[in-house]
């Protein structure tokens, strides 16, 4: 049997992350090569307690077949939420919960992109997006971030020179670079695409995680009509589950709901409740900031650890929150060549590489520091140390 | 702002369903018009109970991010019921837990379908389906759905003269049509397809609710090389948890995961976990005996009151199983009107429209039996019965 398939599948590769986690699964090796939140953190008895007490009072309400849109009461919360810590003004019913940020991404691909239209990308870009987007078909326009944010000139000529449908960004704690875009590029990018077709997709999903510096309004804050913003529980509660949201302004958030009808009817009802009631009777607040303090010693253990043992010239980012770094090797270094030697060493990271377009052989590199120890890192990073070091020679 | 969205999600209409649903939100309103299990029967206790042990014993390990394909336990459990109540051979492998059904029909979708391809679907068709396939633009041939499977010669012409490259069908207790294909039929729809590059999309989330008549072979067993397999723990546990799943070979498995890993990266694991642990634990066979003995005896008494109620030249299937019962009025009468003059005499259903896709007016109609008991039952066919007659007077 041949040409069963769709173009649009046939042109995205299967995940090159997903192959080094497989590599990764051996115990003995330390592992910065994840992206996953750190389960020690996470809220297991409040889960439960939540979970038990939506099923002794909601009974089979909770488990029947629901609305596309997601539960009202989660959506308020989101809203609220937005309010109280931001002062955005987000109506509940321009929120729709979707199944994590992913499908956020594949409802925006689905509801806006034909086959070439073209789409801006930060280079290094999240893999996700690349992903989602890449089933769409859309002509990719890979813009350099630089440590404030996507290179400025580079992306107003593209927004000039191309009918840009979407600029995706990840502005606060990137994935996988580690910056954040500061106040000034904010402002400069939402007067490039102000009046124009293009819509900001502006995902967020580490933005509540910050151990240093000070925040940014969002890009909803600034140019709401150019923005479609994307929220997610898998950093402040749980990954499992698989609830985010989008917020969008009615007009594109009606085809979203067409299209999350079709493509799964609504996202797990169960666990919408679970949450809701967890945030009801719990501070989520507290459990941020615990999760807050963690991550940051970590990432202060990771950046001692690379200054101690890392080669004096090589780049790195110092993230103000989230859970990545991003290390630039010299000129030439292959980091898919430094990651070999390092599974050798019993140390893996993910190479660049998959998160450019059309780039391979890049001398950049992730490390996530959510989900090791002081030793771990220490460890991990001087056994990394040693390995680019002896590229150097 | 205009040209914004992409072509597919202007080609779909919102669900009139949906807007359906919205009317009969109305308590007073006896409802035939939802598709929904009943919530009376759902393992709530049991439920809890699975939650907490999942929680108990494997804690955060069930609330981390998680494999794509889905939680192999789970998957073991699914091919092991296909061999022991089936006798179908599938390798856990062979399995991708989705979010419903609903996700199974977007990621075939996606996988399968370029603009333009040639689908065929049945006629009146799953709705679900019929906006999952739309918004990848495919051309429809909608076969007649005759009263043991498709109308076979049309279906033999159609993959004849057109590269057909999904069929998609209901063969058990079709939704809407209540009726279900024969052996014979089956084997001819095999041997038709058998060497060409169509796949059969088989979706069966009722096959296991018979109240009545023998089981017939899957086109999984009959044709495997041809035939996707969809099912779904929507309808013999809860539908809110969202967790159904695709059985496929190798070759179709690759791309529906990498399809999967761009749409949502895995299907709600907590939810996953809760389900293996309740199917582990209780004996899900005398859970669906149940559901049987439940929905069989409301649609007797449906089927006793339309016989009661209905003027007698009124043609309906008598379903075996599942949820729905699919009625035909005099030609010329459109549902839609009966529709409008029933929810005025507070009682509702689907007419037939949306599960056509190039009718408009049609005399057919749905009705669902499996959420009214038998007082509600009596009395909204007997309210209905009125109406019809008086549109024949």
């Amino acid at each position: 049997m041949h040409g069963i398939f769709s173009d649009r599948i046939t042109d995205v590769p299967r995940s090159f992350i997903r192959e080094i986690l497989k590599v990764t699964v051996d115990e003995s090796i330390i592992s910065f090569a994840g992206g996953l939140p750190n389960r020690d953190l996470f809220p297991v008895n409040e889960i439960k307690t939540a979970t038990n007490k939506v099923l002794d009072l909601f009974g089979s309400d909770v488990l029947q077949y629901s609305s596309s849109e997601g539960f009202l009461g989660l959506r308020e919360w989101i809203a609220k939420r937005y309010k109280t810590k931001k002062n955005i003004d987000v109506d509940p019913d321009d929120i729709l919960i979707t199944a994590g940020s992913q499908q956020g991404l594949d409802l925006l691909g689905k509801t806006i992109l034909n086959d070439g239209d073209d789409v801006v990308i930060e280079e290094p870009g999240y893999l996700g997006a690349i992903q989602a987007f890449s089933l769409y078909k859309p002509t990719f326009h890979p813009i350099p971030l630089e440590n404030d944010g996507v290179d400025i000139k580079k992306f107003e000529k593209a927004v000039r020179n191309h009918n840009i449908k979407l600029f995706y960004c990840v502005p606060n704690f990137h994935n996988p670079a580690g910056i954040s875009y500061t106040l000034e590029k904010r402002k400069a990018i939402a007067d490039i695409v102000r009046g124009t077709n293009t819509i900001i997709i502006e995902d967020d999903p580490y933005g509540e995680l910050r151990f240093l510096g000070s925040e940014q309004p969002s890009f909803y804050k600034i140019i709401p009509e150019n923005t479609v913003l994307l929220g997610s529980f898998s950093k402040i509660v749980v990954p499992s589950f698989r609830i985010g949201w989008i917020v969008a302004r009615k007009e594109v958030m009606e085809k979203l709901i067409i299209a999350k009808q079709a493509s799964d009817l609504h996202t797990n009802y169960f666990g919408q409740r679970i949450i809701h009631q967890l945030l009801t009777d719990y501070s989520i607040d507290d459990h941020i900031e615990t999760i807050r303090k963690a991550y940051g010693s970590q990432r202060d253990v990771m950046v001692e650890a690379i200054e101690a043992y890392f080669p004096k010239d090589i780049q790195y980012t110092k993230p103000e929150g989230g859970m990545f770094l991003w290390v630039t090797l010299p000129e030439g270094v292959s980091a898919v060549q430094v990651f070999n030697e390092a599974i050798a060493r019993k140390v893996a990271f993910v190479p660049g590489d998959p998160f450019y377009i059309n780039k391979k052989g890049v001398n950049t590199l992730r490390l996530n520091f959510s989900c090791t120890n002081e030793d771990m890192t220490r460890q991990g990073i001087q056994r990394l140390g040693e390995v680019i070091t002896s590229r150097l020679i």
